[in-house]
């Protein structure tokens, strides 16, 4: 069997694991489908005689050897957003299986884990990348005590009535992390791309804007007398169109998702409306230049129409760069295999991005169709998935190589 | 007692039907809560010796005298919309009882009506002055099958099912219509006053416009690869602002009270944002250039942006001219009484719309706190509503009297 096939084989198994009615596919962190989707790639690695262990957050780890020494990790996860896709996650792990059954095939002593990390996304308690968070020192205690559901019940509770513990040791022994992950944007396609070697993973900083206005009979209020927070809002919006698209060239974005508006009826002049905006970017001082032209133009929009306004910050993490080397080598090995790629950085995050401190860490990115992802229409190809996974394998033969040619010289 | 201790009590009375925790109201139309509250206003009739006739729709007539003759109609309504306040459309009803009341006080055999209309809201099945629309034949048996609500139940089937009629017989015998209402702007409050003569009465174009871009990852996906349906909607919505400001001199307005965005969260570009957007005015030129405007507008940024843009007219109705003699008899009046008042427009419908087609029609305005209605802050003074119906009183009979000259002179 071939790796499109074998991957397709895998997938198969998969797909019928927390999908619903209308495909999409509601497999949320740290629940008995979640717990499923590991069980299966578990499965598929004892197969081929591969391992298993689980670490004290239930993040999953499948390795060759006896997975005692120093390792390269090839992680990502198997979680999916609420009536998500099948490739967001997926597609690393398995790439990462693909590389693991390789190297049992051709009985290579390169020692890798694949990592499955818990609860990448955060559709239900607002914290994304929260199993390689945890083992990295990047999530307290305290957050998770603070992370609630819409039942009001903390992710906390959840974890600890699992079996886990909300203060896990430090991952170790990691020589590099690497990942693969679809790119859920559409540079790639529209460069006719198959491969993409990040070199950066931008944060987001949220902030929820309040504009409150005077709420008034549509048809019995002049124009002149009016407070409308919708058109506020609105001027907003444009505003913050614009100030992403001068940051276009240093790969900012600024988007304004979310907007709710009070009444939201026919014939009531808006009184309240709230915008969600997330801001991210590569380049922290552009950036911040988006941030700052945002909140000021909130504030003079409001001055200026005698509204009330009001800013909130919902989150804010710093950019990262990955490993320059790695990324170099990454490219360099995709050269070698004749894969035209592009090296960029990618807009959402990724669990990679927790490792940063800890290790080199190197990702790729491979298509996704029209950039779709977080939704049923989800769909990368497993062909890309299969060439992803062949440049990170023949980076690892090489790095193999090197460090034997390092062994043989000392 | 005097007028305005009499009101209080009388409202005191209403203020305990169909009240919610909040102190806000939901009466709705055709329900036994309206019933409840047309039943009040009856028994209230009755202990000044006034009788009743409900007609083939539901609408309650309280009146002096045989109830045979040619009367004038003093219409209001006592349903509210949902969560709704405690004076629109029962200040007019009141004023009314005031009226009947007092010429039994004064034994004067001046034929009056007070109709309390059904559902003159349209929170629950889209159609406003349905009773008054009903008896006036501006409303077809078809319109009341295609309203349904969120049940989907027409208007229809509640109405047969409460044992009325969907194709009543047209009201007859009325000299002239009139109508108090409180005037859910603010202004006659921001000029001091606490009367308004009605000339007008503006209608709304009701319409849909929906946006269609591209659903994209807010981080993953560049400024210039986007196609941003809440940014589209946004370049409309202030654009409409400047379409309603530029017609102020005519007395259009135009208001985006509704936004519904797709999928409306953080991380992904909005893909289909849809407006509603309601347009009124007493000028049917100017509110047609608003019009026209809007929709050439919203065409043309979806054309620029690449987006897809379907507009839909949800309603449609003309604006109507109250009669001249009748509002400048009723200023008069007003100013006899020494009553410093504005003649101007009703941005709002009211059932007295329905009755120019067959009689003389005249309205008063009297303000209500900020201009704020269809709330639980929606409020009026009943000194404000005691002097409406004084000039409605006053001018009642003096008509009276100018019918006995002609009668004297035949």
């Amino acid at each position: 069997m071939n790796d499109v096939a074998l991957l397709d084989k895998w997938f198969a198994i998969l797909d019928n694991i927390g999908v619903n009615d209308d495909g999409s596919t509601s497999r949320m962190g740290y629940t008995d489908v979640e717990d499923a989707m590991i069980a299966a790639v578990v499965k598929i690695g004892s197969e081929y005689g591969l391992k298993h262990c689980v670490d004290e957050v239930g993040n999953t780890f499948i390795y060759n050897g006896t997975g005692e020494g120093d390792y390269t990790l090839i992680g990502s996860h198997l979680d999916s957003v609420l009536q998500g896709g099948k490739f967001d996650g997926i597609a690393g792990v398995l790439a990462g299986m693909l590389i693991l059954k390789k190297l049992q095939d051709e009985k290579l002593d390169i020692p890798v884990k694949v990592g499955i990390f818990r609860m990448e996304e955060s559709s239900v308690f607002g914290i994304a990348t929260v199993g390689s968070k945890l083992v990295t020192g990047n999530l307290t205690e305290a957050s998770l005590k603070k992370a609630t559901n819409a039942d009001n019940t903390s992710l906390y509770d959840i974890m600890i009535g699992r079996g886990y513990k909300a203060n896990p040791a430090k991952i170790t022994k990691l020589k590099q992390y690497l990942e693969l992950h679809i790119e859920q944007g559409r540079v790639l396609e529209v460069k006719g791309l198959t491969l993409g070697v990040v070199n950066s993973i931008a944060a987001p900083v949220r902030m929820w804007v309040k504009f409150t206005g005077n709420q008034d009979h549509s048809g019995a209020t002049p124009m002149d007398l009016r407070k409308d927070s919708l058109v506020a809002a609105a001027e907003l919006i444009v505003a913050v169109e614009q100030f992403g698209k001068a940051e276009l060239a240093n790969a900012s974005v600024a988007t304004v998702g979310i907007v709710r508006n009070t009444p939201n009826v026919f014939n009531v002049v808006p009184g309240e409306t709230t915008l969600g905006i997330d801001i991210r970017g590569i380049d922290k001082a552009s950036r911040e230049r988006v941030l700052q032209n945002t909140e000021a133009k909130a504030q003079k929009i409001a001055t200026e129409g005698g509204l009330g306004c009001s800013i909130s910050r919902v989150s804010e993490s710093d950019p990262v760069k990955l490993d320059d080397t790695l990324c170099a080598k990454l490219s360099k090995t995709a050269e070698k295999l004749g894969i035209a790629h592009l090296v960029m950085p990618s807009g959402a995050g990724h669990d990679a991005m927790n490792f940063t401190e800890i290790c080199p860490v190197g990702m790729l990115f491979i298509p996704c169709k029209e950039g779709i992802s977080h939704n049923k229409d989800e769909l990368a190809k497993t062909e890309d998935i299969a060439r992803g996974s062949d440049v990170l394998l023949e980076y690892l033969k090489n790095m193999k190589i090197k460090l034997y040619n390092h062994q043989n010289l000392s």
